[in-house]
């Protein structure tokens, strides 16, 4: 059976959601993803993540529902690139407000974003807050988890910084959609002097910093995709999949007063 | 070769766009169709009329490309039903903004809007000038063409009223995806009292006027769908097609000086 | 008796509406109406012809209330001719839920706006559902009636599109406030390539398309106005105001379950 | 000659518009005004006066231009009462803008606003160096110069809050629209205790309060129309249009250097 | 003790709030003050001011409490100088509104804003009525009472325009903070032509006019500051203080309806 | 030297700043923190830690400048509680672009927001990129680096939850501003069954959520100030300035090219 609540008509939608049902918003973007990865990859695979671990934790009795996948979002650190198709923050910040005002009217009591663009997280963590203080529904934000850098063992060393169309994420493309990935145009491009900042960098940092895609180099690319391969990106797939699984089964049952 | 601007690398979109391109950004909803057609009507019909549109024309050498549908839009018309995701009017108008400013940036001369919801008809009218007269692209908006009201002869008589959920969109998802339609559940539903009226109406009156699907009757349905079948549904995708793809071809050589 | 609302006491105003009451509302505008035609053209010919279709029904026992016109609007496709005076969309959207909100305050069912631009037309579309949504209202929009292409019979053939300063609207001045006009500067511009496409045009064709009043050359004229005539005139403000006045007795009588 | 800019066409009143010019916007109302007063006070005085204040210097050579007054303004402080037709602060200020803007691209120099409701003198404040700021226009703002307080010798004793449809108001509306005032229907409302206290009041004293024109009685009056005249109306009619005339006068001349 | 309501834990404030209190929001400005004076000259006076004031009164019975002062406004007229940091006018308004239904919350009956910068005057008057209309509050603006031109006598004659770093203010702030002062670079700035104007002014005049503080001249002053001494400057502190003092006593016991 | 921006006349510190300038901006909050810490905690702390930050590196040669601190930001999780002071998200947004609009007109290369308050941490994250995206400043944010949950050893064992008014914030007050602490009105309160999720968690999970403090129960607190000591607390405060003088060290020759 379909997991896509809106294969369903409306009356048998708004009868089967209750407290306990968790509706999952994949959230996509349209950018840059340098010369070898196509424009919807952080489409694709948040798309491809989310409904292989909703469809995966309803098999297990989690009354999980999938929406059809927000398509444009947040990615204005690619707008120096055409092609890029970008919703200004507040446009954004609307959206997905607007879809947690809808979500909070079905009577379902989660709500979770499973986001493929980084660009977005910081901005799902504002949502997350004026959704619930608004409407009550419990909000949940996470990344896709298929993103990390190689470290030379597992693929070539990003020195941390494979977050844009790097090894794992043309790894994963290679995986689910290998006829829309040139690795011939693959090309290496790591800021490696931002490694030398002990309280700066891009994840895991204490200090955030702002940038735009182009700041860094020409190519739009941030890591080094040189290497992948479908055999590693099918892992991580896997990955990615059994973590959106177990973070939705612990959503379900997650209640704020225990 | 796929149509999808968003399946190519930037750099390769970037480089195929010119001034003669036209991109196709078809415009969904999700929103309550009755209990016999799921929430996902008003986002099936656009996207498979517009994919279908855009392959006839390309292969007959039009420079038309299709961008991902846009799943949710202004169906605030049907906000009383648990289910429908819907956006403020104002939401709407950024979304489009954004994406009007993001294909003027690729080069590309002309963007199209193809609607699969009528509540959106007026919003997309006000947003072809503003996109133009901010960002100078050629801007245009359609329905997917596959909505008539039965008369009688082809289906029930509708009285001009079959707009939602009625004999054409039943019959067209009868054609698309039948698995999805609940015919034993669909009911007529024609505010008959409606036709009263000279100056006021749907569609085609000189008065236009607010109405929410509930100010008709419970059932969100205004049409009658209980005669609908594939095989005019197969119909009337052919024909939405065969409009589209004469709107696209007109809209390629379209300039507004001649 | 005056029928302007607002020549009355507050008290007494509140005291008259009921959910019978018909609240008229001219929406003007100022702009460029080419060389012979002045700016505030689509000002005074709603608020000539609404004043007297209100005349004419209360003679006749409906109970309709003007309000003083609206003199500036969304006249942004004018917006490169110095003189032009207008509004961004969302200011009049603000403005219109604005008024909205405050006739819902007294009382009256129905408020009805009746249109002298036809830049306005689709943003009062989106109007009229919001304001029945926030404050269920019976809202409509309408044109004043008096335009209409010149058909080489009626006038000169302006292909369609005598949409502005035209044949009609000119002769329709030339009977209301013929000390404005000026003949001598009158011409004809019309985008004659536009009738060559069957599917793109200005009204009543299926695809819609942006424009500003300079795509289609230096006058601003779209139409023909050089054999505009008082009495032509004449005739078109009589089929305008028997227009209204009948559109506001059905509005009268307007009810949406019937 | 009318001095009404709209009334011109467009290539025209471009033509005629420099630096020197000066812009004249009345800015009016729709407002309760207790019993005795209409809805439409508060639109009628501003109208009249910035009329014909503009004729008169007009006539000794001064470059000044009406354009039709705004109708609807910011009556926040009678939302109570039904018939009151209000904008909202933030759409007040996006059409001030949006008119300062159209008016910036014409030419003229100075843009004048007319205000008949002390409701919008704050507003207004802060519009004149937004627009300044933004466009460059010379700005200004003033009252029609008709409101005073009755001090017992001319008028009633209004312990100087005759303020909202009082002594002098009343008077006005006498000289200039009889036929719309009741004055049997005119009563007496001054809340005299506020003029015990030192430094808080409505004018010219040095703290500013919030109120609403409900926090001090019923009536909607804050002034006393008992004793209102035509004769004293017309004698503020004349020094009100002295008085902006003068003012007019002063502005087209005025430069920020000097 | 303490009056800043912050320094108290929440349950503590919540507990001695009650309709009679009065909370007090210092606003300040951080902006140019010619070559003499800090840029945050605009935000010490205030601070101190309100602080003394609430101190006395407090001593005196009245149940005052303030709020860390808010450092940065709406400085607009002064964005052409590097260094001025300014909020737009919509930012002000929405910060002002969140404070005010921030403090409603809490159950004090009044809110003040003690405003050290002249360009926030007009904004606040919006503002307080604003608040109370949504809120319910009782509010009140006031300047913090220490601004005045020299008039010959006290100080060199400003000619009715020492408001921006002139005598009074660069008095104030030798009294306050001399540090901050240097006096060597301290100039006349004076615009002397606005003074023949009889209608159009800065303070007190009929006539409102935008400005930036560039339009006078280049040195952002106007007034003159050259004859500045603490010793007049410790006059005003104290008779500012016994200003804002009276006004908060007659506020604590102000109601709009006696 | 005074290291306060705006301690300086505005041509001095435009003089004084370059592209090697970093001006540092503490960004507070005015919040429930339990019944022990007063509402103004979040303000304190990130102003005490900041402005001794930038004193240090400054004698070390860094060109670093305070500007004075925002009191007020997004506190909308305590919202429930009588006395926080809290923007909407909007507002803080909409402050945070204009003072980097205003700090981008200085001529200093970066922007740091030196941060008392979690709930403001993503927004920093979104407002980071915006500034440099408009404005082309380096921006960077960071917490004040003195938050740590105890963990059995360093204080009682918070489950790695100690985020508002537990063990280290406590401390540090009690180091900064000892007679604020109401150490008898302190109580334990740890949401403990949180800690049961793998990958929903307040900090370093990869599952945000939305939650609002009285979620977890009334107290407001989460975590446990019982065992607080101004002695740690002094460790906590040098250890903070410590890392944000690092960091601004690092961030005074960050460069996004290397």
């Amino acid at each position: 059976m379909t997991r896509l609540l809106t294969d369903l008509p409306q009356p048998t939608a708004a009868a089967l959601l209750d407290d306990d049902s968790v509706v999952v918003q994949p959230v996509g973007a349209l950018e840059q993803h340098g010369a070898h990865l196509p424009l919807n990859t952080d489409l694709v695979v948040p798309d491809a993540i989310a409904t292989a671990a909703v469809e995966r934790v309803a098999a297990a009795g989690v009354d999980a529902w999938l929406l059809p996948p927000l398509a444009v979002s947040k990615s204005d650190e690619h707008h120096w690139a055409a092609g890029s198709i970008w919703l200004e923050a507040s446009t954004l910040w609307d959206t997905l407000l607007d879809i947690g005002r809808s979500v909070a009217a079905t009577g379902a009591g989660s709500l979770v974003f499973v986001n493929g663009h980084g660009g977005n997280t910081a901005l799902l963590g504002v949502v997350n807050r004026e959704i619930r203080r608004r409407h009550g529904l419990r909000t949940f934000s996470m990344g896709s988890g298929v993103q990390r850098a190689g470290d030379g063992v597992h693929g070539p060393d990003e020195l941390g910084m494979g977050i844009h169309a790097g090894h794992s994420e043309t790894s994963v493309m290679l995986a689910l959609r290998p006829e829309l990935v040139r690795m011939d145009a693959a090309v290496r491009s790591v800021p490696e002097h931002i490694a030398e900042y002990t309280t700066i960098g891009f994840n895991g940092y204490p200090v955030s910093f702002g940038w735009t895609s182009d700041d860094f180099g020409a190519s739009g690319v941030i890591g080094d995709p040189t290497g992948a391969t479908a055999e590693y990106g099918r892992v991580l797939v896997e990955e990615g999949t059994a973590f959106v699984a177990r973070a939705l089964t612990e959503i379900s049952r997650f209640r704020h007063r225990g």
